[in-house]
């Protein structure tokens, strides 16, 4: 075990004081080319720079020194979980995040409607973008076939994107795609990557040979590709990692569903805001640890929309004075990772974080930036070192040695 | 293969987009006494200032906290090959050195002209420092010997130094040193260090018997000890890590044939920084990565002269306009090492180091200097997550996990 959660296996002790964890995604950004101000300094913000002169600011790596992770193993280091050991299939993300319902044993796959020409070649990767509807309707003409025992789950996600879930006795991920993720040529056929494997791979493979008669007359969307097969991962709980309590609030499904990996409780809630605070409040009493989830700033900076995501941010703002009514004993405002809308995507940038609790010693910083985290008592830590540093200042860990 | 490594080879993508790493040997240095400042902070860099302001600063750990690094470790840092991991033989390095066109197979040693006493003692570990003409003429006399089907070949360096390499089939470099490093003891015997280097160790015992005969009448260089036997590693390239097609603007030939062991393209050029910039003019539609080294700053350091590794650095600064105009995608500017004048010797402290890019979350800092570095986006880091950063600034990474 990486040797951070084995030190919180180790010392950490069971105690009511309560730590929620604001993960805005994407909150790091860059400067827009008129002011010169990244998304989070130009927000008005007033109630999280309150907190940060009362706590501490510093930078997150979240994967490492420019890598640009994806929201997986970004969230999964704020949890203290290495996202180098502790790895979640493509096609497992992707069943989580349509709130499918993973059995032990199941093998999932994340697919994509694509487009093959007469030579049997793929010339469109996702089949011109079909619909999410003619997705639905195609899946429905692939799911439920039963082979050597093993069913075969077939749902749409959204435009051509699909998962593929194999249920059945004695199943092993342990295979290569089909997808070659280029045009040009045909589908591969699916290895064994184990001598376990190959059974698998045979029922894979008559799988898809069914799916590619069921699909010839559906021009474009006329054959599926498959790739990341993976089964849901045994990953040790926050429960017994911590021994927390600990919940999620997040109206995204890909959120719930890793929260669910690492054994929180995943609690019902609307899309707003607002109703992740009301979901808060309701269940205050009933957990110690509580991941709340926004997902607006992510996907105005995946937009490129600069100001969107300065409104997001603006309304968290807005939201603090209510959630700092509970009281919370340690509060943690951070991204998990940075989507500065001057790229329209994830990047490597590190991310701001703000902790605060009383037993901050404080670094009395102005503003909540990343500039200013950049001069914060936190420092640029692995986003790793997040938890241990809550569980302290929630005096949930005991002295190392005597 | 070390993380980093494994992550870049799995992230890294092609792309035309251009990085300079230019190295200043030995930048990092320690204030004079007259002005409290540096040999940077004292140099007058305009050019490297303004880029400071639109860019990234920090310093690197080249090897690891309060160790110093020789040039060869200091280099592959950089590079992002771990030193600890990629650890390159001393006999091998002084080949490099001489641009010694050593093959696979070849093993090559350092070796040192001596005096031995009467009694067979080593009496000068130098042989009183004879000129580089007699070492040449010495080792004249010494080279083209064959025992046992390997030919030995002896190559004068600088004053007492020489380079022997064995040539032939099944040589085994795991063999302990001839050079005892100290006096009032005889050369030691060379032991196999593994049961298949036995063979080895008898033909490099014979040839140094016969040197040793020989030498007889050259009092003071009577002898030679060896030391440092390793063959050429195989190390992965930069091609293979980054794909990158990469080159190497070096006058020193050490760091020309540092360059090729990862697979650098070494370009021929001429001694001075013009001619390093007139060579990357030249090259510089046929790559997207150029390393620039040069060398005089460490020299200056060295000589514990302050003045002219100022001017050095200057120098370097009134070049960068030049570079600019090429456009690069990202520019570095840091050194392998610290080589602070006042201790006219490599140092263990942390290098100052400079990133731009267009991508850059901007520090705008006023210099470019040790103490601006401290407050720098960059932080304090290891010089193997240099190329990380360069790379994802280059657009050249993408995503890890999903």
């Amino acid at each position: 075990m990486q040797t951070g959660l084995y030190l919180m296996k180790k010392l950490s002790i069971t105690s009511p004081t309560k730590i929620v964890l604001l993960v805005i995604d994407g909150l790091g950004g860059l400067p827009h080319d008129n002011s010169g101000l990244t998304e989070l300094e130009t927000a008005c913000t007033p109630n999280m720079d309150q907190l940060a002169s009362l706590g501490n600011c510093g930078l997150l790596q979240t994967v490492g020194t420019g890598i640009t992770p994806g929201s997986a193993p970004g969230h999964l280091g704020l949890f203290g979980y290495d996202p180098f050991v502790f790895t979640i299939g493509r096609g497992v993300l992707e069943a989580l995040g349509i709130d499918f319902d993973l059995q032990p044993g199941d093998i999932a796959a994340r697919g994509n409607f694509c487009t093959l020409d007469d030579a049997e070649l793929i010339s469109d990767r996702r089949a011109g973008r079909i619909s999410t509807e003619e997705g639905k309707n195609l899946c429905r003409l692939l799911g439920g076939m039963e082979i050597d025992g093993v069913t075969v789950i077939v749902q749409a996600v959204k435009e051509h994107r699909l998962v593929a879930v194999f249920r059945g006795e004695g199943l092993n991920d342990e295979l290569s795609d089909a997808d070659p993720q280029q045009t040009g040529v045909p589908p591969k056929e699916v290895a064994a990557l184990a001598p376990g494997a190959q059974r698998t791979a045979r029922i894979v493979n008559r799988f898809l040979a069914q799916a590619r008669e069921r699909l010839a007359t559906h021009h474009p969307a006329n054959m599926i590709l498959l790739r990341g097969f993976s089964k849901k991962p045994d990953f040790p709980t926050m429960a017994d990692i911590y021994k927390l309590k600990a919940t999620a609030i997040a109206s995204y499904p890909m959120y719930r569903g890793l929260a669910k990996v690492i054994g929180m409780d995943v609690l019902k809630t609307g899309p707003t805001l607002t109703d992740e605070l009301y979901t808060l409040e309701q269940n205050y009493n009933n957990y110690n640890f509580f991941f709340i989830h926004i997902k607006g700033a992510d996907a105005a900076g995946e937009d490129g929309d600069f100001k969107r995501k300065v409104s997001v941010i603006e309304e968290a703002d807005r939201a603090l004075p209510r959630l700092l009514t509970l009281k919370p004993d340690v509060v943690v405002i951070t991204g998990d990772h940075s989507t500065p809308a001057a790229m329209a995507a994830h990047s490597w940038h590190p991310v701001p974080c703000l902790l605060y609790s009383a037993w901050c010693r404080p670094d009395r910083l102005a503003k909540f930036s990343e500039s200013a985290c950049r001069q914060g008592g936190l420092g640029q830590i692995p986003a790793t070192s997040l938890m241990p540093l809550a569980m302290a200042h929630g005096l949930k860990l005991t002295k190392f040695g005597a």
